[in-house]
């Protein structure tokens, strides 16, 4: 039983309009690796948000006074803090030095998501508008080159309310299910298994992120091969949406 | 660049005092498959609890007043709930059928890690009650068995604030910082990366995780390798504790 995650070599740095579903398979093709059904490609959602061009100059942006407000309160640049608003439904929490707020997606993280490494200085990057859809049009390119039903999963990095550190998680699909539903599964005993539902868009996104981060920022593609439960999961509909915990839900949250 | 999560297959229903090092070094060795500088084990704690014998029979257990309180608020079994308050040093948030709590430990998470499943009806299962020591006694065992350096990872599955679903964590750790901290290193533009901080123990509880629902709870111990930065976290001393954010920092608690 073993699972093989596999940096992809050569990918170069992305721009605008790149076609990362060909550059993904060229690399493939060059480590002579040919797609498998039920393959998972986990991409760094920093190489999507390049190849879709949403980069912000900072200096076309006028804070606004609430923007000013929060960058007094949290020691943060005025036209950082508009792009977060702008990018947010509503601002969760502020302190100093972090803003945690609901993403126009609806994920709870800090910063809007929005990322001033790996780019040009005066320009920041969120999160891709439409993580799902960007998964949908790589996976499209990959399953109409190979044949092969595969899945594609975006990360990003985040940090979580009660853990230190950050970790990889999904913030966009396509092809599977992003949670895998184990209820009427039963445990040793032959009893109902407790914890039925595990995220595993998730658990595939931070094992991506182990191999991502082996090299300097210069792995953004992971294959994962070899999880065997990809039946149960497979499905051309899915969304990252239910990884998303419903606000009347979040009990943390008020 | 590429890491490999092998299930190891072959290992028993366990019960108190079974020695895991020896069951694991056999496990390998019948995969023919030797140890290596840097492997990491990922285990499951329920394997753990069960070795070390720490499970609690509810007939034996006398609620207070206050869990007949929360058992009734929460649908949950007093005797449980009773469970839930002894291995907790604060009740944080209870609701239908949840109660959030700081464990004895530190950690943040759903009815202080006691579980019912994979073990005999009427009987609890609570968290190993000092994680990072039953990972280096294992370490212990595999290392002067081996003469190679190694890490361990006590993994448990848990929900989070803002997400659907639950993922593998680390809550013990044995030979390796569970943060990788990357301060001071550059990104693709030679500026500092933002992110510097990575739970990389998590992630690797979570990438193991999916391994281990392959099979029918059948595969509770992983082997991880080809991290290739093991050097940089490799630490005999480091411990779990690192990855539990200190309470004055948790804004989401009040």
């Amino acid at each position: 039983m073993e699972i093989r995650l596999i940096g992809l070599p050569g990918i170069p740095l992305l721009t605008e309009g790149d076609d990362l579903g060909e550059i993904i398979l060229q690399s493939l093709e060059k480590m002579d690796l040919p797609i498998e059904y039920g393959d998972v490609l986990v991409i760094a959602e920093t190489a999507v948000a390049k190849i879709e061009g949403e980069t912000i100059d900072l200096n076309s942006i006028s804070p606004s006074e609430k923007a000013f407000e929060i960058a007094l309160a949290t020691g943060k640049d005025p036209e950082l803090v508009e792009v977060i608003i702008n990018a947010s439904n509503e601002i969760i929490k502020i302190g100093p030095d972090f803003i945690i707020s609901e993403t126009k997606h609806g994920f709870v993280c800090a910063n809007a998501g929005i990322d001033e490494s790996n780019i040009e200085l005066g320009f920041a990057k969120p999160i891709p508008s439409n993580p799902d859809n960007s998964a949908t049009r790589i996976r499209a390119k990959i399953e109409s080159s190979t044949g092969k039903k595969v899945a594609v999963v975006i990360s990003d990095t985040q940090g979580r309310a009660f853990r230190e550190g950050a970790i990889g998680v999904a913030i966009g699909i396509s092809g599977m299910e992003p949670l895998w539903d184990r209820r009427g599964e039963k445990d040793l005993y032959d009893r109902e298994l407790q914890t039925t539902t595990i995220a595993v868009a998730d658990e595939l996104a931070s094992a991506a992120s182990i191999v991502m981060g082996q090299a300097h920022e210069g792995l953004p593609v992971v294959l994962i091969r070899g999880v065997n439960y990809f039946d149960s999961l497979q499905n051309d509909r899915a969304t990252a949406k239910s990884l998303i915990r419903p606000k009347k839900y979040d009990v943390f949250r008020k």
